[in-house]
């Protein structure tokens, strides 16, 4: 079996197709040792909680088999989307024992299925209290259903047992025979179930499940679920201008939308989905590829309105973000969605996790005082079991293949087995030290010699750069922000070298973003930079202000965070002494004194796994 | 009768005497139109609303004269502050037709009483649904019952009419017959009873209501009410270390118990609200006097989380921040207290209600892109009803007496009797184009010579400045933010005059206000100004900054805005179009290209009067 997480091999509206997570071998010193965490110490400290929780004992209790119900919302998704992250992580490397346990949760989640298709332990267990598809607004009852059948998909295809499979099937035709024209009317108040219907049609092939996404899609807006736009359900789906509402709700419904449109060419979607695109990366989106900046409704604040101290950019809407881009990059071939796939994993998604694999943010500021820490879990722990289902698929992420040839978006280090005329495969290794370092080896391995084009992502933050074939540099002037193309008979032995400079550079936000004037974050490659207490023990963070003439010097330390790379520089810190408590003063009574300081920048993923103290993303600039 | 907002006359531990409303007369350019615009149109407006929205029908309804019932929480309360309101106003300057208003609400409250003196018409009208008391978190009871009981108080004070009175006498006897020691345990979620129970027992000396009111205080933090920071439930009162919470609720409480120390020297209290008070004044204040910076919850944010175009900055809480300042201000005769409230006034408060009298901002921030506007009445009115109570009792907040002599707190033109040592009036009279100009004259008739101190306030704005008494100059060094005493034998006929120059300043904030880094905003006197679209319309005033070294020319225009001080100068805007509709960029590749321009700030209090188009308080500064 091949295990793809968007199988778009057969989508005519698709130009690229995935590379299957099972063909892939992720070789790095960057991902290998993070997969390998996930696997033997992340997934089953998660399957304890699940446990603990009595998340697994609500299926049990509905199937008759004793215990406690213990329900908070949508506590059966963090059940499927653990099941989900297990099926890729055994689809790309055996493990005996999540396979025992994934084997024995699927068996407790087929017995507390009804006769019918119908599963969603909460109503099963309250039957009195709540009918079925009473609440579609608040209760979860579809969202729950839509992460079942994608794990259920997933499982089916890291396995080929199917008896996962048959129960998501069973449930979609229960949702199939409730739902749809002339059956009853309802969308979903926290959307999912569309892209999972689309990846169900994909597997079975069956059109009514394609149907029913679009159903769930096309009744949006129509007050179903009383057209708040923390619902999206204010206007219709097409007519939505900019990108609003709870952000992980937002961003899953372009992921099924765009699915959508992979499978039908439904352009009126495809056109809304830029125009939300557009909104969200020109006006509200965090340099982390963090979204939904507002505390309340978790929600896209308004055009510009990113604050730092007080962002919310949870976990889980990081993650929908690069979900999203991925579908958009699959259905356009267009390297601004893989741009902003590579900012959000490096930045707003690997924050999320901590560096033991143990602990999780659900809320990821950019400025904080010390308090904010990860967690080990959450009564609502949708963050925990995404991140790892969303690292667990990372392997399928970083080559496809089109009618063209073969693409390279994410540079991991890595072997894969590719076909790039979909008939003959070849094997491809990629040798590189990033995110630390731009430079990138690839080794063609192919029986025959092969006439195709390889496609290599230049990354938007890289604006100089050298590709070589065979030794040979092709003089060519690269684009960031696009693929390179390289079309031509490949043969055993053929090498491409790429040298994408990584140089660190101070980056400016809109001058809209108010809270960001006069202020500087340090990029490198792909990686937003902090700093925190423990590396700046001498002043205070948040006072740095940097000259803009500073040298910054990049400095690759093996022995702190796992290896990172680290920047060091120069630079001034305001005495707020001077203010002597005061919260306002005339410009006249402050002494505005700088002291200069050695500072050492981290990056933002791995900040908070040390000492409590203050830390800060975006800091002032002298100019 | 004598008409006083808090009466501290005989609080043993109120350092300062109110003097009553009626005592005043407000003579100047900027108040009389603002108080004969409340009375001719606000109020009357508001009676509107209140009829309209079936508030008033509310107690009909329950006391069986017919009609529909409307709810939504709170709504009786906006009714008792209406009627405070009147009090004042009609304290102020008889007007039949407010009178008669009142007398026929008053009556309609009153035969909705019950029995037994309880009042509540949520709960009369759904005694099936819910019992007295029965949620004393959430439902607004006791809170109402506080806004009732200081209705009635003003309406007393105002026309010595007691039948009001007599009816919040009843309540207040059922609320003490039901809570207390030995009796029901409980607190309000919404403070405000507290306050109100203090003031009953000042008008009828009886001590039950004072414990009463400490009962409630006493009570919180012991999780009665559930526990939360929300409510200041989360630990006792005592031990509170810094000001969180609902902001108004926080703010009420804090009243009530500055009120509860007047009455009783309870130190420990004294010591709780002299700790929150420096939190909030060096933390969580914003410059207008706004406080409650968090939409979430409509609550105080943590240490310098004061964003800007996100500011919630309700003007309730505006307004119980001046009514929390006014009580401490009694208590201590401390000049810093005074400050705060001028500052709100002037700004927080001011803004919240349009120039024409008819619309209100509920939330105030101090950067906006031109889609928030006073509206004329709200679901939950607390903030139209508020404003008005606040502004009709402005004229008891101008003066105060002690045992010393006669102190000025607010400068603004007026004529009071004032009594210096208790038995002798004399008569004050006061001149000045405050807030435009900071040159005050006060006249002195007095039928005897009489030896007491005045205390004249030096706002906290005041550096420099001179004091003439009688055409000679005082020559002594004056201190911002105390009061300048001057004692002497008074006679008829003796003048002082204070040049309180009003320099343009700009403000800087704390370093850890990030989103002000880099940003000041520009005050004169106690007016806090902004930059609006109709003043500046050739660029965008969120781009604008200006040079350190710039000269700034205020300039009175009497045709604007009803007449007020603009501040006229030259900066420079950057060119967001240089930014192309990126959010994010390399310093390296914008062309910072910044355009002269000249610009114009509005009194802040004054925004949202005109056209559409964005507002900026803090803006950049170019050192």
């Amino acid at each position: 079996m091949e295990c793809y997480v968007v199988d778009t091999t057969r989508s005519p509206y698709a130009r690229l197709k995935p590379v299957p997570i099972n063909r892939v071998l992720i070789t790095d010193n960057f991902w290998k040792p993070r997969l390998e965490l996930l696997r033997r110490v992340t997934l089953k400290e998660q399957y304890r909680f699940l446990e603990e929780t009595g998340r697994l004992d609500n299926f049990r209790v509905v199937a008759g088999k004793g215990g406690v119900f213990r329900w908070r919302i949508a506590d059966d998704s963090d059940v499927y989307k653990w099941l989900e992250a297990v099926a890729y992580t055994i689809a790309y490397q055996p493990d005996e024992e999540l396979i025992e346990l994934a084997n024995s949760v699927i068996n407790d989640i087929k017995n507390a299925q009804e006769q019918d298709g119908y599963l969603f332990t909460y109503q099963q267990f309250y039957k009195e209290k709540y009918k079925r598809w009473e609440n579609l607004r608040d209760m979860h009852e579809l969202y729950c259903a839509g992460h079942l059948i994608q794990a259920a998909i997933a499982h089916f295809r890291a396995t080929g047992k199917d008896d996962f499979l048959k129960v998501a099937i069973k449930l979609a035709d229960c949702i199939y025979n409730t739902f749809g024209p002339n059956k009853r009317l309802g969308v979903p108040g926290h959307p999912e179930i569309e892209m999972a219907l689309v990846e169900l049609f994909r597997v079975t092939r069956k059109e009514k499940y394609l149907s029913l996404a679009e159903f769930f899609i096309n009744n949006r807006g129509k007050g179903l679920i009383g057209g708040s736009a923390y619902h999206i359900d204010h206007v219709p789906f097409r007519k939505l201008k900019e990108i609003v509402g709870h952000a992980v709700r937002a961003l899953y419904l372009n992921c099924g939308a765009t699915d959508i449109y992979m499978e039908t060419g439904d352009l009126s979607l495809f056109k809304t989905l830029e125009r939300l695109w557009h909104n969200m990366t020109s006006r509200k989106m965090y340099i982390t590829g963090g979204v939904g900046s507002r505390y309340e409704g978790e929600a896209f604040g308004d055009d510009y309105e990113l604050p730092n101290y007080r962002a919310y950019a949870e976990t889980c809407a990081a993650i929908a973000n690069f979900m999203w881009n991925w579908r958009m990059l699959l259905a356009t071939g267009e390297c601004k969605y893989a741009d902003v796939m590579e900012l959000a994993l490096y930045n707003g998604i690997l924050a999320g996790i901590s560096l033991d694999g143990k602990r999780y943010f659900y809320v990821n500021p950019l400025a904080d005082r010390g308090a904010r820490r990860r967690q080990p879990w959450f009564s609502c722990a949708c963050c925990p079991t995404n991140i790892v289902r969303l690292l667990a698929s990372l392997p399928g992420y970083l080559f496809t293949t089109s009618k063209e040839g073969v693409w390279v978006h994410l540079y991991i280090g890595s072997k894969v087995r590719i076909s790039p005329d979909n008939t003959h495969s070849i094997n491809l290794e990629l040798y590189t030290e990033y995110p630390w370092k731009g430079d990138i080896e690839l080794y063609i391995d192919t029986d025959i010699s092969l006439m195709f084009t390889l496609y290599l992502r230049i990354p938007f933050w890289c604006d100089e750069g050298d590709i070589i074939v065979n030794g040979k540099s092709l003089n060519e002037r690269i684009i960031p922000g696009s693929y390179f193309k390289i079309r031509r008979v490949w043969k055993r032995g053929d090498r491409v070298q790429l040298h994408l400079p990584m140089r660190t550079k101070m980056i400016v936000s809109h001058p809209f973003v108010l809270n960001n004037s006069c202020r500087i974050s340090l990029m490198r490659g792909p990686i937003v930079y902090c700093f925190e207490y423990e590396d700046n023990k001498d002043f205070d963070v948040w006072c740095l202000a940097i000259p803009i003439s500073t040298t910054i010097k990049a400095q690759y330390e093996p022995n702190l965070l796992n290896g990172v790379v680290t920047l060091l520089g120069e630079g001034y810190v305001v005495n707020h002494k001077a203010w002597n408590d005061n919260l306002y003063l005339p410009l006249d009574k402050v002494k505005m004194e700088f002291k200069k300081v050695k500072f050492k920048a981290i990056p933002y993923f791995a900040w908070a796994n040390r000492g409590i103290g203050p830390m800060i993303v975006w800091v002032r600039l002298l100019s």
